[in-house]
């Protein structure tokens, strides 16, 4: 396999971009990028795009098409591929796109991902997300995204002793660093009493637990690393270890409600791939679409022990200034959650990090970063790892 | 790279499924390859999913997990990719399978493409396809796919004098050969008078000019020629040449509507990769969604001069005993089109040529052999090509 190398990012704010199409997010995304990359679109030889549910939002499928055209790569047919993976599209799509690259077929290539939620009511978006879930044996019968994490947070308070109140940390500590990333949906700290006070959506889960309805696109440029080394970068972002797992979708057919097995999966082969191990990394950014999902995220991939998410939330050990910061850019509690754009959008803020750019939320001396990309309620997860060289 | 085999392939009876879920399809697919390629669940490291619009006909996204569990895989945490790329889904999805063996990070793959959209009315099923037009400036203004086709067949015979017969004769022939293929979902001849006076769809095209709406899955099992030489086939097929191509969704961007630029394109990489030419094809599998596409891909692939398609029809040179067999399977017309089984269905039929397996419509010796699998109205094209050594 030929080493991969990301040499440019970019992304939309994610927030309600009412008077905006999925076309002009991507467009957007794709051409911060490039730009960030200091290449010429002819540079280009293919398009990876992530997205969750082109077909459910806006009755629009072959995206990748529509995006490659958007960014005016079709005048040279470039080969353009859309990944669905739930809301672990964007991750997958990446991991796809470093694999094009690590096989010969393409030197350089751009991932982007996208979602535009905001065109339907919150119970068709609702409905829509539902559609990761087992429709016939989950959905059908009401379970919605929410409810099925509700069940998992339960279940973590008896087994554990976790906490509601160690739960909302997670949302303070989000909408803290999110008051910091310019590019965040909510860009203001928040009080543990807003989370504990809001409006319950599946108990214990209230409204500040749930990541919101989100419209954006994020991007990043990856090409080979001698390439990226030819280009003279300052500092070259490698990516040193893919992982991706599967699980049931239904909950009712998992062995354990209190851990992702494909967080696990997906984790140990991140990590063989790239020789390092969890207390390694220096910055991660993880699933947070319900706040129960960071405190399973940062035990499953081994910074903390089962049973001690909550805790070490509690005591700082994940904050800007803790141990290992999660989710410096507001994860997607506080940047916003646009499906299929979020597990790119998780690269992006790792090279801000690692490259010294995260201006008012930098963690000293990154140079092992994670992401973290779960689909649905854990049936696909994606890690991946980026070191800097 | 490493060089890319394909060890087993298998499909269900393409047709209307009423009694039978996606997810059962996928399994008969999958299980088939499986026990065709003679090795067991556990020789598997991941699996690729062609699908459509899992969305739009049965509300359930994140099907590659949800297949991955059904056939046990989630047991052992694979990872599982879903791609979308219209009707395309399915070969692209098998070139990003055979771009992860040939990157090194998996041996063996199973890849399977499924469509099941006989749970909708046609009407739906209609406006479902649509979602792979531009759905802002085609669909939105009443422009179905087969409208967009008839623009193209109107188009060729003003052109090139192209005749309503010589379209005709395309579903005669794919008809006559899927009167030959026990998976089709016509297994009946019928005469050019049947085309001529049927039903008119969207003129000049009737209801024989167009595939039918169908349920039906297949999957193909590949390894890495190594392995599958330690294995001890007695044919070894290869992965000689894949390419993929994009172009723009609306019709009204293209610079013409006689040919499709991305099938130029991708025929054009996966040539180059094969290191062959048009001359060199012994039987192919191409996109007839609509009988002027089957017209225009035998042009655009090389097999005649742009604007001799129709002719070369109805001379019999496609034919079973012609120079060029042309969908021998039946093709999308008589074989049938799950939309994102598809493409990979055109690599089962074609290794069962190459293996010389495909009793009631081998063609001789036939040793290389090429599938051509469009996703909409030409927005994205996906060509490989499959070789005995």
């Amino acid at each position: 396999m030929r080493d991969v190398a990301i040499i440019g990012v970019g992304m939309t704010k994610f927030g309600e971009h009412w008077d905006r199409s999925f076309r002009e997010l991507g467009i957007e995304a794709g051409f911060k990028a490039i730009v960030d990359a200091g290449i010429e679109s002819r540079d280009v030889d293919a398009l990876y795009v992530g997205n969750m549910s082109g077909g459910l939002f806006l009755e629009q499928e072959h995206v990748a098409s529509m995006i490659s055209e958007a960014v005016g790569f079709t005048e040279r047919n470039l080969p353009a591929v859309r990944v669905e993976a739930a809301d672990a599209s964007g991750g997958v799509a990446f991991q796809q796109a470093v694999l094009s690259v690590a096989s010969g077929i393409h030197d350089t290539v751009v991932v982007g991902g996208a979602e535009k939620m905001s065109d339907l009511t919150s119970i068709e978006v609702t409905d829509a997300i539902a559609s990761v879930a087992d429709r016939s044996w989950e959905a059908l019968f009401g379970a919605t995204l929410p409810s099925l994490y509700a069940l998992m947070a339960r279940r973590h308070m008896v087994e554990f002793g976790t906490t509601r109140e160690q739960m909302a940390q997670v949302a303070v500590k989000n909408h803290y660093n999110g008051a910091r990333n310019p590019y965040a949906q909510f860009q203001r700290e928040i009080k543990l009493s807003t989370v504990l006070n809001a409006t319950p959506v599946a108990e214990p889960l209230g409204m500040f637990d749930c990541a919101p309805i989100s419209d954006g696109a994020a991007a990043v440029v990856i090409t080979t690393m001698d390439k990226a080394k030819e280009m003279g970068k300052d500092i070259l972002v490698r990516v040193a270890g893919i992982g991706l797992a599967t699980d049931t979708l239904a909950l009712a057919r998992r062995k354990t409600f209190t851990s992702f097995p494909a967080t696990r999966a997906a984790a140990e082969r991140a990590y063989k791939m790239a020789g390092v191990g969890p207390k390694d990394v220096d910055v991660a950014e993880v699933h947070d679409s319900y706040t129960i999902g960071e405190i399973l995220a940062i035990e499953d991939l081994g910074f903390f022990k089962k049973g001690e998410g909550g805790i070490a939330t509690e005591e700082g050990r994940t904050s800007l200034e803790g141990e290992i910061p999660v989710n410096t850019s507001g994860g997607l509690k506080a940047r916003g959650h646009p499906l299929g754009a979020t597990g790119v959008a998780q690269i992006v803020e790792l090279v801000w990090q690692l490259r010294g750019e995260a201006e008012g939320r930098q963690v000293k001396d990154a140079r092992i970063g994670l992401a973290h990309n779960v689909g649905g309620a854990g049936g696909t997860v994606a890690v991946t790892i980026l070191e800097v060289i």
